[in-house]
């Protein structure tokens, strides 16, 4: 059985998102819960795990750092497969507590400003309180008495987890709140046959990030028509001013095409990784 | 007197960014201390205070996003200055203790892992103990006895502060080291005359993120020779997939030509925001 490792502790929206990835792949891949991100993707590249399951960007929050981070400097690992999440929150609370008797609430800084409005509108007079994790609120209010009228803002999982009912589903202010995955293995990508429509995830450095340079770069892909649909840059950590750069790009033409405009690409960069053509699945 | 709010605790190293500033624009401005980035650039929009000192990127760990989403987010504010400083760290202990007195050593996480050579080489047997910031940890250190062997790796400023001694200075691995602060005013912004050698930064949502579209903006500053230092981009929060970008632009070319580049970016972009002509200091 293969071993993914994710980002833990148990009961977040990481382990819920690959659990559900399990479901989608009919797999019963074992989850691996690692601390930190970080963690994770050394633990693939020591070939500890087979794969792992890391966040790479939120519709909301931005980038994840230390994936991008990760992925520019490490010469073993690909892309196998990137899953798009909605992320959902729930309010969840001890049997027998309706919500007029809720008096504290526990999440994550981010799901409490991301359900603001459901909060003000139903509890304006209720404490809230930051957790570090959405786990880590729902085990609180499970040690909590009933009298306590505690309540954790947490995914349906850590509910479960923690013997915990439901009091309202879907209670965020947007529904656009949506998490990318990246499952991330080593070198050679073989198990998984490219197909039109992947994606593909370039990592260079470019000498300056003058307009002039950039745009250069970005000429390649525009006059063969391939698609990019992001562009990130990450401090090269040498000097202030010099980038590292992330194109996602579709596999929207034929591979010959693709791999002129990434040769094309390589030769106006300092350095240039393909991180391998991937499939994207959506949940 | 003018009041400059900054982010606090006192003896950061935002702190000792503001008060550099400060001398050599031989001003006596009032630093106002705040808890969090957002509060002080609240506070400027809310004419509470005259400017915001805020750090916009690091050279090591990247963009502070909150800084970039709150700018992009205002209708009100400008860019007035900008300072490059050059991080600075030291050792810091009570009055008597020794290099080898030292069993525990205090700091933020981001300090620790800069200096990590530094403390391998010299303390390799010394307990490691984060902070939230490093001003915490020079208050741990001066409310501790001698014999716990307590040291902070902290700002010149918080040494000073709290009455410690330095151990050693200048203890950082990389001497790239450096962070980018924004002077952030109300608009108008007429106090700072443009002079040449100024930069600008532009802030716009473009339809899509595609090669072809970013490329055609990025053309309208590369065929008028107008020199971009960065792009960064950060989500639209509206659907995942949608972005602002922001162009980091120098005045290297008169000002009609800037106008004309500008006006070009706009007609392809959904909005644009010009945040101003402002110098740079460097530290």
């Amino acid at each position: 059985m293969e071993k993914v490792g994710i980002l833990g502790p148990r009961g977040t929206h990481s382990e819920e998102a690959a659990l559900r990835l399990n479901e989608i792949l009919a797999s019963n891949r074992e989850l691996v819960i690692c601390a930190e991100i970080f963690e994770v993707l050394a633990a693939v590249e020591a070939g500890e795990l087979d794969a792992g399951f890391v966040p790479v960007e939120n519709s909301l929050e931005g980038s994840i750092n230390i994936t991008l981070d990760t992925l520019a400097r490490s010469d073993s690992l690909v892309i196998a497969r990137e899953f798009i999440w909605t992320v959902h929150n729930q309010l969840a609370v001890k049997a027998g507590i309706k919500l007029g008797d809720v008096k504290k609430i526990f999440s994550h800084s981010q799901p409490l400003s991301q359900c603001r409005k459901f909060l003000l509108k139903n509890f304006p007079h209720a404490e809230l309180v930051s957790t570090t994790s959405t786990s880590r609120a729902a085990e609180i209010v499970a040690e909590s008495k009933i009298s306590d009228g505690y309540a954790a803002i947490c995914t349906k999982r850590a509910g479960q987890l923690n013997n915990l009912e439901t009091l309202a589903n879907e209670i965020q202010d947007n529904s656009a709140n949506r998490t990318r995955f990246f499952e991330v293995r080593r070198r050679p990508n073989e198990k998984f046959p490219t197909i039109k429509g992947d994606k593909i995830l370039i990592i260079c450095q470019i000498d300056g990030s003058r307009a002039g340079s950039l745009c250069e770069v970005l000429k390649e892909f525009a006059f063969r028509h391939v698609n990019m649909t992001r562009i990130e840059s990450r401090p090269a950590r040498t000097e202030l001013g010099e980038y590292i750069f992330f194109f996602d790009l579709e596999n929207n033409v034929d591979r010959r095409t693709l791999n002129d405009a990434i040769g094309g690409v390589k030769k106006k960069s300092i350095w240039l990784k393909d991180l391998g053509t991937f499939p994207v699945i959506n949940a």
